[in-house]
């Protein structure tokens, strides 16, 4: 069945988004504060609206998707909101989104969040992942649609969960990729390959210890962290020798630096016989 | 076919890797400098030698795994070497494994250095790895005996290059522990389940994340950081809400501030196009 579908916002993103919903055949009015970046989409079939409050008019469900916060209430200001529903995709954090969804819910709208774990080439893809926070009836009305642009996952009403889980989800990416880059230019100090390094030992071995993590989650959910494998003083002497090994090799450790730190805090405060999960301590 | 091989150094990893020898039917003579630990092995059938020149003399192959390299040299320096091949399992840095490998091949013996990917408990069971570097002929006429104690790789006949990739994948451990580590803090930090969204967000996540490595360590090689995906640009404005967010949740951020830096540097120098591969030029 054909819906109706309004996407605010035509950056690479809201691009992506409107050329899957018209892919998949439902009627989308888009709107753009510069109206050149509708053109593409207007030639594959997509509604031209001449405000933000007529594309929002057009449509039971209305996509936001721009720079940030500000500019997504900036956007929504002058629009009818009663018996809509808002769904902002816009990158933000959990205090933002309360607060937006306090504003779109106070003037009779329905809110949803979402943070899209994808880059716009995956959008429609499998693989593609979004996280929703917020209503559930207008998730559940939506999900067809939502199905569309990646596997939709709603966490709950609080409408702060979709940044939330996305912030950390992005956390664990910067910290893997801080990893790698330095591992890769160890590895590169000595001239050695570092795609077959990367591709034969690291991304088998990132596989193996990431698997090994929902046991530390739940050590952390018991505030239970003794452990008879590899204790932080183990780790601090260890560390300390891999900073030594960088400096040696001429390459900079400093994205590991602060990790060596809160080992030796935490060993220093004599929890040296703990396991590294109870580093999360040091971070509160 | 049993062979005799010698192991000196009975910590938790040297008595692993004798029990597991012993396990599979070869001859073990074993060494300790505190004499005690030895007891539980001789039990099981392990020859005792009263030092380690004794232990060395006993067999073809000594594995030692000491401290560090300078006990290592220390535990050797009686020892008749010609014709004896010495197996250091020692934790240490490339430079240091090349100079105890010049040491023992000075003195007449083959050289293997080795890196073990692996805690005590997962020695001689699967998914343990050992990468060996140094002398090829020693690792080929030992592979059989080194295949019981975990999967074998030999990267080399330069003995530096075990301990770099070994170092190199430690490295890229303790990046991905930092991750999870603010992560968890993260979800922690509003009450949320940390185990569940560890498991069923976070590592498919990290999973796939892991598996765009090659291809960066691609990039790195060929010095083309290029990207049409996510640039510097866009990642330094999202580290900087990351970074708020962390404030707002009351958590400390410091695991992930050195990213947050070499971001805004290499932005700042006039990269922001750029992936972010090309933030291995950082760190050189």
């Amino acid at each position: 069945m054909s819906e109706n579908i309004a996407v605010l916002g035509l950056g690479l993103m809201g691009t992506a988004l409107a050329e899957t919903l018209l892919a998949a055949g439902h009627r989308v009015t888009v709107w753009n504060r510069s109206a050149a970046k509708a053109d593409a989409l207007a030639a594959k079939g997509a509604a031209r609206a001449a405000t933000a409050a007529e594309a929002v008019a057009a449509a039971p469900l209305a996509i936001v998707c721009v720079l940030d916060y500000e500019a997504a209430r900036a956007v929504l200001d002058g629009a009818a909101l009663a018996g809509r529903t808002v769904l902002n995709l816009t990158n933000g954090r959990p205090a933002e989104a309360r607060e937006t969804g306090a504003w779109v819910t106070g003037r009779g709208g329905d809110y949803l969040d979402g943070g899209i774990m994808a880059v716009p080439q995956m959008i429609g893809q499998p693989g593609a992942l979004i996280l929703y926070s917020g209503s559930r009836a207008a998730f559940d009305r939506h999900e067809a649609t939502l199905k569309l642009l990646a596997e939709p996952r709603h966490l709950g009403e609080d409408p702060g969960l979709a940044p939330l889980y996305d912030l950390a989800m992005l956390t664990g990416m910067y910290g893997q990729i801080a990893g790698f880059l330095e591992a890769a230019a160890l590895v590169a100090s000595e001239g050695r390959p570092v795609r077959e390094f990367t591709e034969t030992l690291l991304v088998p071995w990132m596989h193996a210890m990431a698997a090994l993590k929902p046991r530390w989650a739940e050590e952390i959910e018991q505030g239970d962290y003794a452990t008879e494998v590899s204790n932080l003083e183990v780790n601090r002497v260890g560390m300390a020798n891999l900073v030594t090994a960088f400096e040696e090799q001429g390459v900079k450790p400093d994205l590991l630096l602060p990790m060596k730190e809160i080992l030796e805090r935490r060993v220093a405060r004599g929890h040296g016989a703990e396991g590294l999960s109870g580093l999360i301590e040091e971070l509160r």
